[in-house]
């Protein structure tokens, strides 16, 4: 059965090998410094197992029929594209953020994709070898980190022309059963906690950059991987039980000290076979297509989030009803329905690619990801706003349950008397997590450059965007060209960026 | 048969009687002045009978099964939603912006579910007297203008409470055969070129305000109605012809100066029967509603108009690969995409009321619409900053054909030497058509304020939001209520706003 | 002598009753906690007895003639107005951030005026016992807080009409030789860390509201007094020494569980003299006033602290002379010299009051510190975004120091090869500490509210602005009136402003 | 005497050549659509006539002595910058925008700094020759255009690259007596109705680009001189007279048609003395320093016009006390106090040059400079908010006042039922030439690139910044730098920047 329970996949992650450094110790995947995000993940699993969310968080894999976690699942479908986004959201609300398990999906659908498209086009037979990982992937609903962004070095020279050759991922070896890979990955959220690290390139490779055309999978504990470890911390809680307060992030900057890779995980290998460079670029773009309609579905969450605080705190301050109150509200969740309704839109005008995935439409997706990642610290600075100075200044938790203290904290902190002195307490508590916790400044960096930042959304919407159709309006207008023919919509769609790809390889 | 061509229409026109001033004279349907009107309602005749547009363009009519113009339709599904919005688009595009024939319709489809709900519960027979003239409008193809705003006096009263009772527009007499009206009706964009003008509420009204609950319709040259009429001006052209020249507006402050309405046409009389009050409010929000939805073809159409100038005269200029050139295309880009994409999951989420019309989701139209109102002053900025000041001290056109002047003019004009001089005219020339005309000024206000100010779409959204159900997160996030229901999302779909309505009502 | 040293004011702050409590115990002030923020205050003791910093860190007492701290002086000129916002922006420049004792002397000159006032109004004798408290202010270098916002319970309420009445500081019981007070004061940033505890009113107080109308000071660990101490968090360091990392902030929820003060401690008592009452507001306003001041200083510090970071980070990711790079500091940049340009010209267009106190300009002073609050979170944005991610996912710093993991840590760190690892190192863990730790999300709360949130500068903005004044342009352009006088400024001077008051008080 | 009337002025303009070209005719000064413009100036005679504005209108001439209109003085003094900046502010208060004689007298500041550097540097005699040119200004009261911007052909090429060698104003021939230029400067404002032109570079020169460094002086009707001449539309009032209604703009294309310059007139003449060239740039630069300046006087007034027209129409709709037009005015409000702010703090910080001419700090103006640019768009947007669609749908004038129609259109235009109809109609005409004209577009251009526009001065601001000052903050928060010296502001002052281009020259 393709639906694994919680229990069942955390008992993996405790078998594997200690190789996760915090501190300038070795832990282990049971350090308690990590828990929060295994209560994050652990959503992913009880959703999927719970009769009122399985419609939404199950799917049925089109490699064996069987019922799989929606987050091991190809979109066959624009219904598919919908549901993945609609999921996130609503686990999103549940966890307060993130719900982290986007990544390895993202990936695996890119790759479902990219490997189909290079062996129509080269012979080669890489998506057989996904095709079988993907099967391990929806049996034992496979949780995974992908590791795409490098540490890149100096960021005006490329790969090859770097002081250190390392500082992008590269093959350092390629032989027949498999490959060396020496390098290492940052921002990987999730990877902690992951049983699989996806590495894929970070950016287009030239014909000298060759060796860093790479992809491939590897067990989160194989041999030569280590994985420095960050924790984003909040307070713990001794007496308000909260689920915003159970949440965490965990990161890893994860080093690849000459790992080999057998060759049945290798999805692109550019130094035995240079005609796979180009698809390094093709790979590195598409994981970033989806991994932002993902953000089409969690941001929007993490609005109304915030917006709910927003609310709430109003209510229990007594300004609800105030004009600025409620035209703050309105902004924070007209951004939510905008971003939210790209995004859905994205996938209603989603293509089918001739490996049968979909593949939703760029330009929207890359415009509600550049809102949301535009807004992320407006929307803190409402709640910030509504919520007053005390959510960064409010004592600890025990000074309101002291018996010294305890009374008169209580009694002061009181604000809308129908409302009992240990809520308005919750509120606060929760917005003090919400926006001024070390996981709040995580939660606002990743909401800005998670799945790339507003500056990269602007360059790929410039490079799909047919920006000489969208001239034709203006010379109709100006009376330069006769005619203006009917114009639909000045788009590249998924299936034509597909055809220009195979064009330009073609074109070799 | 239903769709008409834009001679039969012009010749109605020009039979009409003269009740039009402008500049202290009495002038008919075809003072030169007006004449920039009709060239853009032409093009809503010429489309609707090119068979290249006519899947877009027309319709089948509900009642009779013939092809009518779409814009005489009533919406039947969540296509004919999608397709209203496109052809808006596509319209808008081709004549640089506002196409100027939507109020009509969208006060039609308003009255379509109003007038049936009223009838459902009041036991009323209005719809009977709207379906017969909708037939009427759909056999002739008739162009209406929508006359809601009232003068509205001190705006902090009432309608009842002014100083004047004429300030809104009220039933002075009430009889069996019909009902007198006075007061007057502004902003009427289009009355001058329409066959009909359908009057209907501007806000809700009270139970002191029963005298300005009414709806009907007049055809424009109705006695006792006169419209006080102002165009909006361009420069004319002497040599270079262009369709952004030839467009142009013309609004009526329309006066009903006493007028009889036959009781076929009365759509609402709160005077006679005080029980249709409370549809007052329901039919301006309705109308309000299908207008914003207009806007979200129409607007991003104007965001893609000055888009595409904007790049046009980059590409001119030799700044098009310049990153600040970029990102600013971009974000108008990115406003028209998020607008557009807001209209058509409004009409994704559309929903059929008892009456058989569609009606798009509120939220969403409300916050496409918002937007585009915010950023349509922010968008002239972008046009005018890559355009360079150029635009708004280019000398008149004679200079660059006057034999003294004429080579010197043109010489200078001279940018990227690939274009030729007159093409380079041309460009700038539109482009002080489009930003620094009158014309420019009235699209920029009509861009803040038609079919209601951001302001009014931020009270809609937050009247119809379910900030309970917002809520909800926090309080199950902070540990103050238990588990939190599946979210799906916290809105007030058409069809439960409608329920709302009926059962408010029905509390009476 | 009116300086001291560090030391000096730290031996007496440990000789401090154990009135705080923290995590449910008691702690003195040498609580390792709280020591950030003493970190923060040494600057303000050593700068002053630093020879290079004399001229801007001291001046010469009015009282005595005798050289004192700049924190202890009240502006007897335009140039103590410009040297006390110089002197805060060179501090905060020092410490990244807030140099926390703005607050104490802001309400002492704010007590100087009013107290002044008074008497001439009142024939009271305040203005006598503050000059001998300020005597003895000098003469020991006081560090003080001003405990100004109350809990305020429910906010649509007045303070007589609070569910309970304690929800603002009140006296319950005024006599010749004191009154006794009881309520809280909440976000008391530096009371942790000062001498004395200066409390005012929050807000206008009418006629039934006489007992809140409460001014005075005791020493912070005063017999009633307790304090509920909120330090912000930051990753202590092992290995490299920052003063970024040194300094904190410490928050007091201040309880004055019915607290004696001492008459000549005691600046304003409605209670026993109604006649006061009306002081309230003002002395609530001025405080207000001199502490948005305050902020013309520090908020361009801040802004600049954040723009240094950002510039030293894009030089050394290699990035610094990409246009968008160049953008986004010019824009911190700007904030920063516009919002420390309206402090300045508010001094200089200060004017002295007939206490001898100078006042600086209201509007612009407001209209500095509104733009300022507004611009904080995309300050924040600014910096992240130039940053990238690994601000917030950098593993903790001994994993750079590890023998298992140092030498691979520190080899995948490098960008700039001219720029040593350990730089690199230092560059993004100071940025760590400035925007992701729970330090920032303080900071960011404090740069919007602190001093009063953008909304209320606003509304001190349009409640002194000559709005008639400022309509009397569009009434001579539009020939509504005729000729236009003069109009130098549309704005209430401080005399202005300080005469209303009086008239309003003569008037009663 | 150095202060002449308007009619003086008026008679030298009558008698000069007819060398301007409108619609295919030649026209002289007293054609009546460039009346707008001289109304405008008008006023900067008027006033200098006037006693109660002659402390601020007039100055005293540093070559005689004698009493001069400010608008041909060099700035003498801190005092002469700051009177100057508010004599623009309250100037264009009085014709409701841009009071259109700056532009000569912030050449000629340029040029006094200037020519006096390069006669130091390069011992030639260029400012004697500029001295006796200033004298002759001051004695008569030159109204002066200054021809800054070239055609500039296509911009990614220099001077000498273009296809057509005349695309920026060159010397075709350099002899003792004078030059002969070839060439065209475009958004020449107030040229029609200026005195004279000067003419300046508008850029950098480079080394290849001698021909291209020249500056110099012709009368405005000088032989082969040709203005092709652009008015700014406003419909012609009949019956409501208003000084809004009475003002304009008028624009010229001018062309320089192989005219000679006699060699006193010559300020720059890189051809002949290639040494000269580098100076081009430096002009051109200082010349838009001293003009952005005076944009620190003139944009804040518009602010406020804007800001007045909102308020008044705001208080006639009764919307006065609303929130969110608090919010709105307040905003314009503020803008304006921020903008001026920073000139004012400009000319505090002004440095005196060596030439005797006091000059502005850059940073500070840019600043503000960029402010106002930034914003003026949306000022528009708050004004047509608040006026709502009428402004842009109001009927003619003549509708007002003519038997049939003039009572009706009176009777519902009636808001405030305190204020007249008159008055009513009055502010809401008064609007509408404000932001619907031609003249409004016109505004919204100039606002936005006059002086430069917001990227320009963003280029002049970061060229100017000391960013390795800035640096250094973090270096030493962050630990890699040890102490960090006492940072006062991180500018180059005036003086610095004056030595740097010396030091540069002699470099060479």
């Amino acid at each position: 059965m393709g639906v694994k329970t919680f229990d069942e996949y955390y008992d993996r992650l405790k078998k594997l090998r200690r190789n996760m450094y915090m501190g300038g110790e070795k832990i282990d995947r049971t350090d308690e410094r990590i828990a929060g995000q295994l209560r994050v993940i652990k959503e992913t699993y009880d959703r999927a197992n719970d009769p009122e969310w399985e419609d939404l968080c199950t799917a049925t894999s089109h490699l064996t029929g069987e019922k799989i976690n929606r987050f091991t699942h190809i979109h066959q479908s624009v219904d598919d594209l919908l549901k993945k986004q609609q999921m996130t959201r609503l686990l999103c609300h549940r966890v307060g953020g993130c719900i982290m398990r986007c990544m390895g999906i993202d990936a695996m659908n890119a790759l479902s994709v990219v490997t189909y498209e290079m062996d129509q086009l080269l012979g080669t037979e890489t998506n057989q070898h996904f095709l079988k990982y993907l099967r391990y992937w929806q049996e034992n609903d496979i949780c995974a980190n992908c590791a795409q962004t490098d540490t890149k070095g100096d960021r005006i020279q490329r790969p090859h022309e770097q002081a250190d050759p390392d500082l992008y991922l590269r093959i350092i070896e390629s032989r027949s059963d498999g490959i060396v890979v020496r390098g290492a990955k940052i921002d990987n959220t999730t990877a902690p906690v992951s049983d699989e690290i996806i590495a894929i390139p970070t950016r287009f490779m030239t014909e000298k950059d060759h060796d860093y055309a790479v992809a491939f999978a590897v067990p989160s504990d194989w041999e030569g991987v280590k994985m420095l470890v960050r924790p984003a911390y909040q307070h713990k809680r001794k007496y308000l039980e909260a689920p915003i307060a159970e949440v965490g992030d965990a990161e890893s900057f994860t080093i690849f000290d000459d790992v080999f890779v057998p060759r049945e995980r290798v999805f692109l290998d550019g130094k035995a076979d240079p005609r796979q460079t180009p698809f390094a670029g093709f790979l590195a773009l598409l994981f970033a297509h989806y991994h932002r309609h993902s953000y089409t579905g969690c941001k929007p969450a993490i609005s109304e989030v915030l917006a709910s605080s927003a609310a709430l705190v109003s209510e229990y301050s007594g300004i609800e009803r105030e004009d600025h109150v409620r035209d703050k509200l309105s902004h924070l969740i007209g951004t939510a329905e905008l971003v939210f309704a790209a995004g859905q839109m994205s996938a209603y005008r989603g293509e089918r690619s001739a490996s049968g995935t979909y593949i939703p439409d760029e330009i929207l997706t890359n415009a509600g990801r550049r809102l949301a990642g535009e807004e992320i610290y407006n929307e803190y600075k409402v709640v910030a706003d509504l919520a007053g100075g005390l959510c960064s200044t409010m004592p600890f938790e025990e000074e309101f349950f002291s018996e010294e203290t305890g009374a008169l904290a209580n009694k002061y902190l009181m604000r809308n008397p129908k409302v009992s002195s240990e809520d308005q307490h919750r509120c606060f508590r929760g917005i003090e997590n919400m926006i001024v916790s070390e996981l709040a400044g995580v939660t606002q960096v990743a909401g800005l450059h998670g799945g790339g930042s507003p500056q990269m959304e602007t360059i790929t919407m410039m490079s799909r965007y047919d920006l000489e159709g969208l001239k034709s309006i203006a010379k109709y207008l100006f009376g330069i060209k006769g005619e203006l023919p009917r114009y639909e919509r000045p788009t590249v769609t998924p299936k034509k960026m597909l055809e220009k790809f195979r064009n330009l390889m073609k074109g070799k």
